[in-house]
């Protein structure tokens, strides 16, 4: 039994669960795979999907790459390299990905699992969840373009404490270190992602993804082109624009198109 | 009634309003026009001038640009561009003005009033302030330079957060967002803030203006050349610092000339 | 009497010492020299060193540049370039340490002890700290280096809030602003320091050294090469990988050896 990660969709929001029971979750590199085809897959439909809801099925959100599995897969540099391959793509559909995407966080949320979660728009939290990198104890280090997109979160300060201490913090820590949006109780979790997805759908779709585009390519350090800073202008162009407009004039609340 | 911005100064601390009565100060295309000239115009007087409050009238900051205007200035691609040209170039002399910039914010501060609360340098609120971009309901998109501004200050996890969800938040968790520097009672926010601007205005103006412009600096990706890095030196050629040295060892208060 | 730097070993954990009794450890020119060779040597040393912590002697960890010296050493443009030539290597020692360097921070951090506490990778902080760069009431400027260095850790908003306002803030206040990592009652302060430095100690070294080095460079503006990305595999091929993936398995506590 290695796992897996599957998706439900629920009108206009995506569930994708990463599964690997009696595990806490850890990812097999079966489901590195599964998890860059489902965030592919989902970023090619732009009619339905508004919003994605990354969970881990029972217990826990994810417990990062299963390390029964390091012997045969990742036991020097060249096999580690090759497994990184298959790591990586996932961790950038997450980002690429053009829709929202909320990570809800319950349980551990560790190593690979918080990479994982790093990538996500919003990561809200229940009260018991614990999160950490606590790669020092293997020996281990977390390659660059996944610090990065830790980095981007909390800074350096907050960054080099986990990683140089390899402390697991709980959810009320990782609120003020800014690693999660917002915390709430356990059993309110569900529902208050779901609303919170709900919310976003309700938006337009088309600005909730230049927002999402136009964020990640300020995380970029190269200078903006003329091209792209005049895309701030499309959305003017657009049916969406026109339907929220005449609702705000009407006072009523607006049915978005997506186009 | 279009409304208008102003500025009156007082000493070394100027004022500037932003008044748009019974439109909780939304911003008219006269009104931005205003807001760039008065900072421009402030940011040439380096003799009076040591720092400006920029706050609203009545009982708000600012609600943005005025959405009854769009049917005339701003409703298709075209129009957004020549709108935004003149939008821009206001934030813009906001963020360039040489002089420290205390944003005081009462009531609500949203959509253009917390992209223009974002090129201060200071943020300081009342209880009762709001704060939000919630442009997914009318399918509008925050421009790079301006989602830039907000990004430096929150960090993308809150700048997607308030976009996304198009979330109203209240002063107090805009603090711990980080969108505000501080949040006092309503009733002492004025005192607050003209204390803030009159210590301000006491210390050296020409290390105030360079402290803003060396960090503005460093939020623009390019790296920085060698005469840059030299000007951090310039300080010790001004009479200002004799001034300031001489106090030090007097242990009295110094009167800087800001030369 | 012009103070000194000095350096003590226990077991794997070096501690400096920042020394100018009866002047709060005002940093003499001497003793700028000294911190600057003191992390120079221990950066050399990767055999027995796996952490660093940095303190001041007696009341307070270090209020900076000691002004008396000016008048000799920084009274003019020239001076203080050539008085920067010797501040600015020692800064950039200690953040290019590769080992981990834990500022312990107990009364006053000013000025240039701010500048040394902001290039440690963890701040800990007692609860009678108190930080601030008040140099607007000398006329003086931080360099954008050092300046950089801090807006690294708190961002923009509170970085020009403390410059401009010239404010010195308590331990608490750090705390939020993001200046320190945690608080801890004064009497704890050094129990806390060092089991944080065990902690980071019995961690695998390389990795602590990779994680500082990525970190670091992440905070540079130019994009990665291929080679550097490359590096982040390189963890795999290390005696210390093979030692921390038995221990895993074998449910011991794992002893790296460093290489």
């Amino acid at each position: 039994m290695s796992g897996s990660v599957t998706q439900t969709t629920d009108g206009s929001v995506a569930t994708v669960v990463i599964e690997n029971e009696g595990r806490l979750n850890a990812l097999s590199l079966p489901m590195w795979r599964q998890l860059r085809q489902a965030f592919e897959g989902l970023s090619h439909d732009r009619d339905t999907v508004r919003c994605i809801v990354l969970r881990g099925a029972g217990e826990a959100f994810a417990s990062g790459a299963d390390i029964a599995e390091f012997e045969r897969e990742r036991y020097d540099i060249e096999s580690a390299r090759a497994y990184g391959k298959a790591i990586h793509p996932a961790l950038v559909a997450i980002s690429n990905c053009p829709h929202p995407v909320i990570a809800m966080i319950h349980g551990p949320c560790v190593g690979g699992g918080l990479e994982i979660a790093s990538r996500a728009d919003i990561r809200i939290a229940g009260e018991g969840a614990r999160f950490g990198v606590p790669v020092n104890r293997l020996g281990l280090v977390v390659a660059y373009a996944e610090l990065k997109a830790l980095l981007d979160i909390v800074g350096p300060s907050v960054a080099l404490e986990m990683l140089l201490e390899g402390k697991i913090v709980g959810a009320k820590d990782a609120a003020s270190m800014r690693l999660v949006n917002r915390v709430v109780p356990d059993a309110k979790l569900e529902n208050e992602v779901y609303e919170t997805a709900k919310r976003i759908s309700e938006g337009a779709p088309l600005a909730a993804r230049w927002h999402k585009k136009f964020v990640r390519r300020l995380l970029e350090p190269k200078p903006l082109r003329e091209d792209e800073l005049d895309e701030s202008f499309d959305c003017f162009g657009t049916e969406d624009f026109k339907i929220g407009y005449r609702a705000f004039l009407e006072k009523k609340k607006p049915q978005f198109k997506g186009r």
